[in-house]
């Protein structure tokens, strides 16, 4: 699978500069790519406690994501998957810890542990005061004692970054994290592994399986289990949660591992909102890419059961649009549809006048249907004839039940009734010119004006113009010629439909899709049928 | 490619209510799934203009992700690359108009244009005032006038969305909408197709190539282009939009289409940032998901030449998470990397019993060599002598550059030294017990106890305790005994060392890997080199 990279080498450092782009007074790198990868707060005066994380790069957002007024002073980072070096996380200590001190936030691998771990040492040689803690909030392996650092990670950054924020000392800071630590639980299902930039993708998962307890980074899930539907993930991975849940009100963390799309994690939030597996679920953070894996296509749950001043802390905003807010979860507020969706039947009326001239136009379509489905068979699917006589009779069967005496409401009724009869496109196109056209009228226009006002709204709806080869080509000159009689408007309708067999190229309809020579020496099926219709009122 | 679904039939109204379930006072929905899927501000007084969009779902964040404060006022969601409904469209606009109106933005598509088209028929007919305007922005087929809508939509929507939010009229934030499509034009790539729900996959893009120019709805793309690199790839991209660039101030907008991953974004916006091929880009709004096409792999750029006002409004915040505001575009801001990476070099100084003793544990370890390499053979990969015979060479190498007159000073060269010359995590453990000994002993601590601090660092960084059949469980007896004498300590090394081969499963290091029947009746190496070098001080 390729990869928008330019070499597996430079992606890290590329990427943090395009993240730093637009990050004018915020965010700062240190010197020293590529070797150092180190992105700090550029608001901070060492006052208070520093909150220093990091690790491989490929789970974006985190780290960089999280730096900021609120979580993270630094984030140190490895290439794709590595470990940061020793002295790249002494950078980062050294860039923004003062007297207050520093927390580092490391997960629980071995080369973060030993890497972050004598740098600290460092560090304390310095003499800055240096704590460490480390996550291992996965429980996809029960019997491990080292269980991996994953995405519950997030609640420790943000607990004990809103702590330093607000000038805890850094034994209070880091007291607090071990807490979370030690409740957090997380674990996350995949349905496909990730691409490793410069490596081959494994396919090891067949279709109907999912891997559950997965890392991220890559690694097999411990357990291949069955996969049917998002319901159903869900209620595993809850399952497994669940012996860690305790009781009391909890925080649930739905991460992206990646690869799903955001339709997907909707679908997850819901079936995780609703389950009664796990009681107490009453916030939720995400869904949201937070802890990615590339581009897994997965997602993981982390569950901390939290104490008042840690959900105060979890939920003190951060100008951190990385960070999606730990929000109440709550049952979807529903209004009422509004009035009016069924359109008002109008109240039938007389008019003698109406009727006859309304019936004598059904007649010429109804009549015209074999000799206009002959045409557009020429240049579309051979329909057009019969599309308008289908209208055309249904319209006619409805002329006593219209609204004949009020000549606003007549226009409305007829384009209601062929939004209701006439299928495709130009049903709706018929309907929005007889709407248009009724609203028109209403508004003081003349007739003929309002014709054209409703012509105006079509060609706006439909994206045709004038030479594009439709029925516009003939209604246009016809309306246009109108007031001047039907004699008139039949002869410009018809040198209007009689042009369109010269308009080699069609740029609406779906005669845009057929070749040009096809096309030239035929008409256009609906400009010839306008024609028709005013030649047939003369 | 399974998905985390349960049905597309329902997947769109789960989502929705995904999305509602943290939502609370925001967002609401009409009631009437699943034909009428339509969400909207809960914080709404129809006193302005209604900006009403809208169109196949499927494009995520878009549309729902958009609706708020600032921005949409409702949107109407079909199902998956499907046109919403004149209903459901008319049901949006009813609930969301007052006196002052409503604004249609519809992307470029038929089914968009005649539902939307229609449903505003509709609504005039009930005496609200509806104005449409249709983005065409994507220039990937140049000579087609019914150009598609792609994420050059977003500047709509934002651009009006802040007008009307400020109280502009109907006719104003239509106008501003219609300046805007003017002028904006977007352009796509992609590696790879997108998973439809329901449909299978089509992998249509062979290796080395890349789609340009495709639309948001799995179509082909206009061009299948040579891929190599994101630089290469944002050069075509840039050099096709330059047509359209005209002067002065331009905002890009650099969309996710859905499947690329956070890094090869931000290296995009690199390239982006850093090229010279069209002048005068001095924003940037992304890299994000904005107007996605399900999990595809691809991103598009988005152009708009601004008029100052229209700046202002796309930088006025929103509080919706999903506009990732619109940034200036500056070079990275980079940091001195802090003085200390460099070790300070201790000054050497003599003391010949320290050197004695320095020396005498070096040949224990030398000599011990090739019988350690056995021992490890046994649960390892039997190079646990040479590692520690090598680490001696290297020391008893030094020794006369050391400060053996300074303790803490010299534990914390050994600890550099061994970080420096010894190799994996043995290395880093060794130097982190050597420098948090020094620290110890400069703290004030008496030497065993300083040891002992240097042990508890080394635990909390390798995570290993005692009984996981490691070092510490002879070397944590030893030092416990040390002060009744070496006899003492050599003797509980001894026992604790002997005891890890009783050890069956280890959980720490290389041996927490290896079955248990190869590890009983073998000390551990590690362990076992401690109750040497012990006995050898005896």
């Amino acid at each position: 699978m390729a990869q928008f990279i330019n070499s597996k080498e430079t992606l890290v450092t590329e990427a943090i500069d395009g993240v730093l782009r637009t990050a004018k007074g915020r965010l700062a790198r240190l010197d020293g790519f590529p070797h150092i990868k180190v992105v700090v707060r550029t608001d901070w005066d060492k006052s208070r406690v520093a909150v220093v994380s990091g690790g491989g790069s490929g789970h974006e957002p985190a780290h960089v994501g999280y730096v900021g007024e609120g979580m993270l002073t630094a984030a140190v980072c490895g290439d794709v998957f590595a470990s940061p070096s020793v002295d790249a996380v002494l950078a980062g200590i050294l860039a923004v810890s003062g007297s207050a001190g520093c927390l580092l936030i490391v997960k629980n691998y071995t080369g973060d542990r030993l890497n972050f771990g004598l740098a600290a040492e460092r560090a304390r040689a310095y003499g800055i005061k240096v704590s460490m803690v480390i996550v291992d909030d996965d429980i996809a392996l029960p019997d491990l004692p080292q269980a991996r650092g994953v995405a519950g990670t997030l609640f420790v950054h943000k607990i004990s970054g809103a702590l330093a924020e607000a000038g805890a000392d850094l034994d209070t800071v880091c007291a607090a994290a071990k807490r979370v630590i030690k409740r957090v639980a997380s674990i996350g299902m995949s349905l496909d592994t990730c691409t490793v930039p410069g490596s081959p993708k494994e396919d090891r998962i067949e279709a109907g399986k999912a891997e559950l307890g997965l890392g991220i980074h890559g690694e097999s899930g411990v357990e291949l289990v069955d996969f049917s539907t998002a319901s159903a993930a869900m209620k595993v991975v809850l399952e497994r949660l669940k012996l860690h849940a305790g009781n009391g009100t909890k925080v649930a963390l739905l991460n992206n591992l990646g690869g799903a799309t955001p339709l997907e994690m909707a679908v997850l939030a819901e079936e995780l909102a609703k389950s009664d597996i796990i009681e107490g679920i009453r916030y939720l953070v995400g869904p949201a890419p937070m802890m990615t894996s590339l581009d897994m296509r997965g997602f993981s749950v982390s569950l901390l059961p939290v104490e008042n001043q840690e959900l105060a802390l979890l939920k003190s905003p951060v100008p951190l649009p990385d960070w999606p807010d730990c929000l109440e979860l709550n049952t979807p507020e529903i209004y009422p549809i509004p009035d009016g969706l069924t359109p008002i039947k109008s109240i039938p009326s007389k008019n003698v006048q109406a009727a006859a001239f309304m019936t004598h136009c059904c007649k010429v379509f109804i009549a015209s249907e074999v000799s206009l489905n002959r045409l557009d068979a020429q240049s579309g699917d051979g329909d057009t004839g019969s599309t308008l006589a289908g209208a055309a009779r249904a319209l006619k069967g409805v002329i006593g039940r219209l609204p004949l005496a009020d000549i606003t409401q007549l226009y409305r009724a007829i384009g209601l009734e062929l939004s209701q009869t006439m299928g495709g496109s130009s049903g709706v196109l018929l309907a929005i010119f007889f709407s248009a056209t009724g609203d028109a009228v209403s508004s003081g226009l003349s007739h003929v004006e309002a014709l054209k006002a409703g012509l105006v709204r079509v060609q706006e709806v439909g994206g045709a113009e004038l030479g594009d080869r439709t029925m516009i080509d003939s209604l246009t000159p016809a309306l246009d010629a109108l007031p001047q009689g039907f004699a008139a408007a039949a002869k410009a309708a018809r040198m209007g439909a009689d042009h369109t067999a010269e308009i080699v190229k069609a740029k609406a309809g779906r005669a845009s899709y057929i070749s040009q020579d096809r096309l030239v020496g035929h008409n256009d099926p609906g400009a010839e049928a306008v024609a028709l219709l005013f030649e047939s009122l003369v």
